[in-house]
């Protein structure tokens, strides 16, 4: 059996890395940027458009899809692939964090979390071991760990015995999962989450806990909530300094390009972010020469594409001018159309970083990068 | 050059007809449905999708389009196909059914309707000539006559003088049509439209004055607009006794499933509607067995697609319980999933009819379809 990392060359300008996640539902070349499809559609694209586009893998967010349509329902479809009709890897996040960003009357403890759904005001507790059994009952092809997103800023005090608590989670996580086989006829893998606030000494001890526990890749997380860019890219650096080689790793919720860019510099694998999406749906897009926000007046008559090199269908079939006027009108083909082109981008983007990888010039080209985007943005 | 437009076979058992309408931007197999694009774009559907549909022809609103983005600003952009990126062809409405359903503090006289913008209150003129002049700017294949579009119920004499009026701006639009020649690169065609109320000897008198003026093709208007049904039928069957063999006949606004199948029984050739796309959204879809609320409790486990032998992508690839789930939760998907579908059924409807048509069995399809459909409806 092939394993499930390889890693494929090492940038020799950067600590950048090109590899290969494989999972019965293909393969995914790294690095990768995953869209999110948080309650079980990547907001206004179809799974073809989506293929289409590029996209190797996508995420679902568990908190949602546990409390709508619930995860026994989407275990009778057959599994998250089936019930959305994506046949291609599915990683779902532990609903840690949504839990803390949405849910109302949260009630933390070495137990798990307690919390009101955010939509109905019904009651529920995620235990390390329950979310196991959810993303099982989901059949995503990699499961996250319970985990405590610490907010910013966040005393010491807090964030170092909310790492110890996440450890634990993790340990049972596990533990969990490895007592028991998958729900559905493929394997699961199962990643920890690196937590520690922007504490050097929190995050190392974190990543090593986790890599004493043992895990198929490690994520990074409670990073890109509101620091300054400096510690964000100091807190990675010092996980992927100490993280294995021969493991992914997953910058979780990060985020713009050149977030991004300057990841997978420091040897980040994988990403995902709701911005492509988002920001399509509210009138703007991202191209090599910055951001644009397709919805300003300046476009009202501008019969060019979003990037008259890009090769996706918005900018093959679509102006400036038309796309103003939809956003305009409240017409949500526009939700597709924008946020089919920035996924579109986004894909490029880490595939471009890729290549730039393989041939041992990443430095250069994100030099290239910032010097063409940021001049726009 | 070929005719506009060519009877290619009439339905020896009933008064159905098969044809085929040229126009420079392809042609269109009658019977026809087309889908409704109101503000240049049919809602939630690409352009790619339209045609993998079956789409021939859609409808565009000449109000909508006037006041945003303005008919200027798509004469600059090339016309309504190069702004919207559809190929094949498009007919326009000529603004009056709008101006009389949306707009506000209407002033109707013989010079034309002056009205207040639905969404910014700025005031405007449409006189027959400045419809034809927007029709022109446009760039659509087919052009609409601007008429008033007289409610239901209507007393005689007020259907009487509307239509006389009706009739005048009939000659005042083909007087102009015919004085200018087109604003982009390709030929126009001009419809009049059949007014008269639920007034037999009204509708004879408009066909008539019409038919005398002289145009492309003919539509039956202020129907579907609350008068009984068999009115409805009553008002086409005199309509289309009257109007010539060897052009297109068009039924405005109509309609459901049951009542295009009875108007193509009657002799029509064309229909618009928005029920497909609208009720997609609002959690509906047809099928051949009847309609379905998709959003209804019972198909929260049903894994089949709404109809095992549709060839639509939605069915292809979807269940119920996943379209039920995405319109649970709001998500924009569904509006593309469930207008598709919905578009997709009735272009197979009416394609379907045809076939019936050309070998002389509608009268029997017709009966197979309503003992079929109506059942569960």
């Amino acid at each position: 059996m092939q394993p499930f990392f390889t890693l494929e060359h090492s940038d020799k300008t950067s600590s950048a890395r090109a590899g290969r996640v494989r999972t019965e539902h293909g393969e995914i070349e790294t690095p990768i940027f995953m869209p999110v499809g948080t309650q079980g559609t990547v907001k206004a694209i179809s799974p073809r458009d989506l293929e289409t586009a590029g996209a190797q893998i996508i995420l679902g967010n568990t908190y949602h899809l546990y409390l709508r349509p619930g995860d026994q329902l989407i275990r009778k479809a057959g599994g998250l692939h089936k019930f959305m009709s994506w046949p291609k890897p599915i990683l779902t996040d532990s609903g840690g964090y949504q839990v803390f960003s949405l849910a109302d009357l949260r009630d933390l403890s070495e137990e798990g979390v307690r919390f009101k759904s955010h939509f109905d005001g019904s009651r529920h507790l995620f235990t390390p071991e329950k979310v196991i059994e959810i993303e099982r009952n989901l059949g995503t092809d990699i499961a996250m760990v319970l985990d405590e997103c610490t907010p910013y800023p966040c005393s010491f005090e807090y964030a170092e015995k909310s790492h110890r608590m996440t450890l634990n989670w993790a340990q049972r996580c596990s533990t969990r999962f490895n007592e028991n086989g998958p729900v559905h006829d493929y394997r699961q893998f199962l990643f920890g989450i690196v937590q520690g606030s922007t504490y050097p000494e929190l995050r190392k001890l974190s990543a090593e806990g986790l890599m004493q526990i043992g895990f198929d890749g490690y994520a990074i997380g409670g990073l890109a909530v509101g620091e300054p860019k400096h510690q964000l890219y100091d807190m990675t650096a010092i996980c992927t300094e100490i993280l294995p080689q021969n493991q992914p790793r997953y910058l979780m919720g990060v985020g713009k390009p050149e977030d991004i860019v300057a990841a997978i510099g420091l040897g980040v694998d994988m990403f995902d972010c709701v911005i492509p999406t988002r920001n399509g749906r509210n009138g703007m897009v991202f191209t090599w020469n910055g951001k644009m926000k397709y919805k300003n007046s300046e476009f009202r008559e501008d019969f060019r594409p979003i990037d008259e090199n890009c090769g996706c269908y918005t900018c093959r079939n679509f102006s400036r001018a038309y796309l103003r006027h939809l956003f305009n009108t409240g017409e949500t083909l526009v939700l597709f159309l924008a946020s089919l082109h920035n996924i579109y981008f986004y894909l490029e983007l880490v595939r471009e970083a890729g290549k730039a990888i393989l041939s041992d010039r990443f430095a250069s080209w994100r030099k290239e990068f910032y010097e063409r985007y940021e001049k726009n943005s």
